[in-house]
């Protein structure tokens, strides 16, 4: 196990991780940015180094001040968390350049499954199932209409480079594609400095579920089993559960066994997670369509590790150490339901604006199997620097009823206040509360139908 | 279900409690004593009601307050936690008297488990194995030395309305005897209003390992696995664990069925704890011997429900409503280990005399599978009249050197500080780093044994 490692990232996952690291015994380095500078994580961490001011670009993204910090702290290797550099094949490039482990999967896979119409190719070249539409960037908008016509509307372009529910358009009509393409493919060149995109048919009545999957370099390879994500607002997730509700086991089993196939075929290494589009309706024989694979620890993560009682950042670090998994698929049971609800400060009322300001009352909810990950204390100042989520609340229960009256609960117990500051707990909590969610098995388009966004 | 419940306790008990009420939509009374005011307990209750001042005999253990209170917010039932009236029979009995249904086992099983001589009898009947002693109360010095000569020194003599570790004394010389009889008479009829004692062989090398069960009125009853408790600080418990370390799957079997016959044979119904020592001596042929039987919820029970899964404080409400329990024996598995450290404001340096006072900082550890169950916030003062818990640490992990670990890094997040208060958290690190602990199995002199109690 490495003796050393640097955390680029910040708030709840960078002290989630250095806690893993502490659980391990691997002594820590934190990096922050001005705003940060009194952030719990920076406290936590055995080592700090300061990296540059609160603009992302010129600190979590800095990519020679992490390495320089990285150097003279001695680090051996370097977790990248979610966002900011986790998925950036250049950054893992120059951490082996420098002889700093990079824990992730190798660049080159990286950026293979980043680039969505790269990924599309070998999936399918991998045997799973795609929607019709295009493995190869439309170069023209005369393509980008025949290949639509083809397939027929409702139509998505995505950015290939794209991700996270960045970068997708949906286009319902033939005459609204020209203006959809366009913008897209500049957005995406604005965004990710590349304007490939692709397109895809687009399927109204879906779930999004997603599998994780744990590879190493001995062969092993396993799946931890499906998180439901169809609850989301603009194609962001905002609450996540494990298992989906209704899924029977025999669709969990080819789910996970595409989702290790996927994995295997483009020489996966470390924690994944393949994305699937699922048909909402049970009698369209659950039939579901590979849509991306995300190279990365997830936001949702803790849904799994609570049901599997796995814990996914010591499996990274395992892997990236050089060692076996600690898991055989025959070991991986999925015991209970957990639900994870993200706590954005932000105001569902305002088109989720985010609103960043001083949390003067900050109480976390707690008890049995209640669990919250967050970097914030009272007095803590939400940044407009950084993404709106202040915590995740993490539930779990014996079944799907008893976890989601357990979270009901505990977002009762949640108390965030702040001059100006709004978040998503109320939304949560008639999310939570809602008869369709509470049968089950809701379609992407939950929230747009029921709440007024 | 109920409708509505009242919680005659204090603390993270109470808390814990409410929580679980709160789970199941049961509505919540509180009852708090003058320095009690302020305590989240009160406020996490739906109602509060104030009943006497600090002194426990005019406020927790004040009947007819309490019995007042019920009636007033009409509430249905009383759970009464741990200590104070949890094991009391009369006053379960006045709670049936008034029509309040009293969360526990009958008041005459509570009177049989309670009266330590009884059930020893009644447990011997069921088959269980006792240590040589007396089944009857020893009611002379006369008899106390003849049955001392008869069973072979050490000695230990028992209150027979004792327990907890309370109204024992050791006697390892005959020239002892009598005083310690005498004394320990006394001393149970000034604290338990009953001088009745019994004598038993006392074993140095054996440790502490205790059954949960739960029983139902419909015939069900179930165990839970072992608690292993043997860390002690004079007969009362420091760190307890689940699984008990060492214990092969027949063993467990066996103290199970063991455990379950005898909660059987007394009619037993609710959440139980069936007391046993065990020869620490692996070449003992793990010999067990019944110890006694607790009628509540006890402290150490999170780590129960964290390796099972089971809200026992849910199972409680079940069957006092009527309802059969959730499990069958079959449906529980032991998944994984935890273990639980009590958090005492007390100084081990001054024979673990209580250290009450304003916490000014207290900080909780947060993360993965580490739950905290506590009642005080940075600002709480930990008052002389109660006992000097301040809290919890329980936490799980896939295997027990993992759980050790992540008990390790949780109790270096744990900051409690304040004017002369001291905690056991320095002493928890000592114990869960060494060796001998480590290696699993110590026996209940460990503590004694190596630090300089």
């Amino acid at each position: 196990m490495f003796d050393k490692v640097l955390i680029a990232n910040r708030g709840e996952i960078a002290l989630r991780i250095i806690r893993t690291c502490r659980d391990l015994g691997v002594r820590t380095v934190a990096v922050y940015s001005t705003p940060d500078a009194d952030a719990q994580f920076v406290k936590a961490a055995d080592e700090a180094v300061h990296i540059g001011p609160g603009a992302p670009t010129r600190s979590y993204l800095n990519i020679p001040n992490i390495i320089g910090a990285a150097v003279k702290t001695g680090a051996e290797a370097i977790h990248p968390g979610y966002g900011f550099l986790s998925e950036d094949p250049y950054f893992a490039e120059i951490c082996a350049d420098d002889g700093i482990t990079f824990i992730g999967p190798p660049p080159d896979v990286m950026e293979n499954v980043g680039d969505k119409a790269t990924a599309r190719k070998l999936m399918t070249a991998a045997g799973l199932p795609l929607l019709p539409g295009t493995t190869e960037p439309v170069d023209s908008v005369e393509a980008a209409e025949e290949i639509a016509r083809e397939i027929g509307y409702p139509v998505i372009i995505k950015a290939a480079a794209g991700g996270g529910g960045r970068g997708i358009t949906v286009v319902r009509r033939p005459r609204d594609l020209r203006d959809a393409y366009t913008r897209t493919r500049a957005g995406a060149l604005a965004v990710f400095k590349n304007s490939a995109v692709y397109i895809e048919r687009y399927l109204t009545d879906t779930r999004h579920i997603e599998i994780q999957v744990l590879c190493d370099d001995f062969d092993g390879a396993v799946h931890l089993g499906e998180r439901d994500c169809s609850v989301q607002r603009r194609h962001q997730k905002l609450v996540e559960e494990s298992p989906g509700p209704g899924i029977p086991p025999e669709l969990r089993a080819r789910l996970g066994a595409a989702a290790v196939a996927g994995a295997r075929a483009v020489g996966y290494r470390g924690a994944g997670t393949v994305e699937f589009l699922l048909e909402a309706d049970p009698d369209a024989q659950n039939a579901f369509w590979f849509m991306e694979m995300n190279a990365r620890i997830q936001v949702e993560h803790p849904v799994t590790e609570l049901v599997t009682g796995i814990d996914l950042v010591s499996e990274q670090l395992r892997v990236a150490s050089g060692s076996p998994l600690t898991v055989k698929q025959e070991d991986v049971e999925v015991r209970g339901h957990a639900i994870e609800c993200r706590i954005n400060a932000e105001d569902p009322d305002r088109g989720f604006a985010p609103t960043p300001g001083l949390l003067e009352n900050y109480r976390t909810p707690g008890g049995p199997w209640v669990r919250v990950d967050t970097d914030y204390v009272p007095g803590s100042r939400v940044s407009p620097y950084y993404d709106s989520m202040i915590g995740k609340l993490i539930v779990w229960g014996p079944d799907r009823a008893a976890c989601l009256d357990r979270a009901l609960r505990a977002l009762s117990e949640f108390e965030v206040s702040g001059p100006g500051v709004h978040t998503t707990i109320p939304m949560h909590q008639e999310i939570l509360g809602h008869p369709e969610f509470r049968r089950g098995g809701v379609a992407t388009d939950f929230l747009e139908r029921h709440f007024a966004l």
